[in-house]
């Protein structure tokens, strides 16, 4: 996928979220793999709002998160675990949303966050009757520690990762799997507290 | 009805759900009523957005759920569930959606969630102070048992079903009453879950 | 007004009210008064979805809610209800709505829901520091009956009316001050259950 | 900046916020400064749907929330209160909404809601780690006594004002920086209420 593809997508997956209210203010970020060997990921752009994004407001980068091109848009703060999970996972594109469920569930559960016997489990891509941990990892403003924990707990069943006070990553193998994830755990997310 | 007619309604009436939120990632799924004699339905196809269906989004199944015509979309792995209750109800329309609101009434009455004296209750085809039971049935992978479950405990005059962690099930004469019952029954789920 | 004139009023005003959730199904209805001498009011068709709505689905009815023009489509059930209102009140328009929160708050407060001290007053027509009784009512199929209950309980500086395990009616000099009315009353009433 | 064009901008983020349920009725109003040397800031018209706003419902006002031009629309009752803050705090526009989680949140807290360790402080224009205090006033119908409050409680570092059984006001350099501001402390109080 060329940058300028990968933009447009990240914007209207961007709006659709916004929409939601899931970034609210110019929180979360997308990311979509534009190559593998080396890794290169198309981020959006720092600082936005994320309901009114265009294609060009994105930056292309590294494994790390380091931008690759001049003149580029800045990246967003959370590149480095954009690159991280990318390359960890194997996934096509990351998700991160500041959804209120995650949060909230990771204040109950500060560990993990725990479901089963759930139908909305298909779609996040296990067995409905599957016993599925969503890791709850500690939030901080540095990429490798963040990006430390989310390895140490990493399952490659379980494509999400709650940042406690922070927000929620979710991964597939593109976008639209990992929309679909993401819409999903967060239903389950709520169900969770509800109950 | 034609089948290319009949995805056109679903597509939108998809479109309508996913917009409430009931429809979350590829969850949910919608038939109508081709012909009676034999039984055909249409039926969304499975794993798509509903958000995005079009009128060629859709399968033709028989009574047992199972496809009739070559190389159409795979149907929803619920198109069982869905001619089963258009078989036994004679409805023309089946609905399911993941609100959550069933799926918590349902934790909190695992057999069956009791409503009276509702005037909502009217726009699900009952009288207002009707007592109106509204059937809890186990989750299950295989269609049989829950359409045995479900055909169990029908009564004519409840056109609708819950899935516990799963989801409801409603029905009508066409898509148009069957929208009109579902938005009142998950209204009267919300309201006996908030009290 | 015009009666087709007053019904493209009261179909835009339907689409805004379905697209808050607050006419689920078929539910609600709107009137505006057409004439006052005697009186006659357009009040919104039985039966339909109130998204759907257009300038003819419509009736004109007299004070005592009785269609006064052949052919037209059926009044709503609760036509009744509104010529009174609009016969005892002086008001222009009159809006039924099934939100949640006035139903909700009649079940914790089964005679009248008490506000005050709230800035959004003001929008309901008071002073933010009144006190203000927003009366409640049983719900009833025989508008007479709860014709005389709204007309028992009437004052002429409260322009609302909840009736229990029903919903809410809410009035004013026309559907605009009636619709801001309406929203603010929702607003207070959300408040209130939330503390 | 010209009235007429800060009258279009301040229309459209009206609309913003009334489609996310914050500018019920008529409630709410918005501000941005025209000018500095003298203080001269446009506010939105009172009394309007915030809805439905055009670039000429708009009153040019001056750092007390007098009008300054004759035969334009009433400003807001509340614009001494924007002409305050943008004259304290040095900025460039003023959001004023009728959130419901800052109410409930000055219920809770009645002198000040205390926020820490939270990522979304950061779309707030604070650390994620800063200890953050939202000063919380009492209503008033004087914008002088409202205006005194604000201004014993300011610091230059938090720019939110929560005033109870009423509302929320938010500022920032511009209308893009407040809205921002804005969307993440709504919901940022969503999270203390729920917490």
């Amino acid at each position: 996928m060329r940058l300028h593809e990968a933009g447009a997508l990240l914007a209207a997956e961007c709006a659709r979220y916004a929409a939601m209210g899931w970034m609210r203010g110019t929180s979360g970020n997308l990311s979509v793999v534009l190559s593998r060997d080396p890794l290169r990921l198309a981020v959006t752009a720092s600082g936005l709002d994320k309901g009114e994004m265009t294609a060009s407001d994105v930056a292309e980068i590294d494994a790390s998160g380091a931008p690759v091109r001049p003149n580029q848009p800045t990246p967003s703060a959370e590149a480095g675990l954009h690159g991280r999970i990318a390359s960890v996972s194997g996934a096509g594109a990351v998700v991160h949303v500041h959804a209120l469920a995650p949060v909230l569930a990771a204040e109950r559960w500060p560990n993990a966050v725990h479901l089963r016997n759930l139908e909305m489990l298909k779609g996040f891509g296990r067995k409905a009757d599957d016993w599925v941990s969503i890791p709850v990892v500690q939030n901080s403003q540095d990429m490798t520690v963040l990006g430390d924990a989310f390895e140490s707990g990493y399952r490659a069943d379980t494509p999400a990762l709650i940042v406690a006070r922070h927000g929620l990553y979710v991964w597939g193998s593109d976008l639209y799997q990992a929309r679909h994830r993401t819409e999903c755990l967060e239903w389950l997310l709520r169900f969770i507290i509800e109950t």
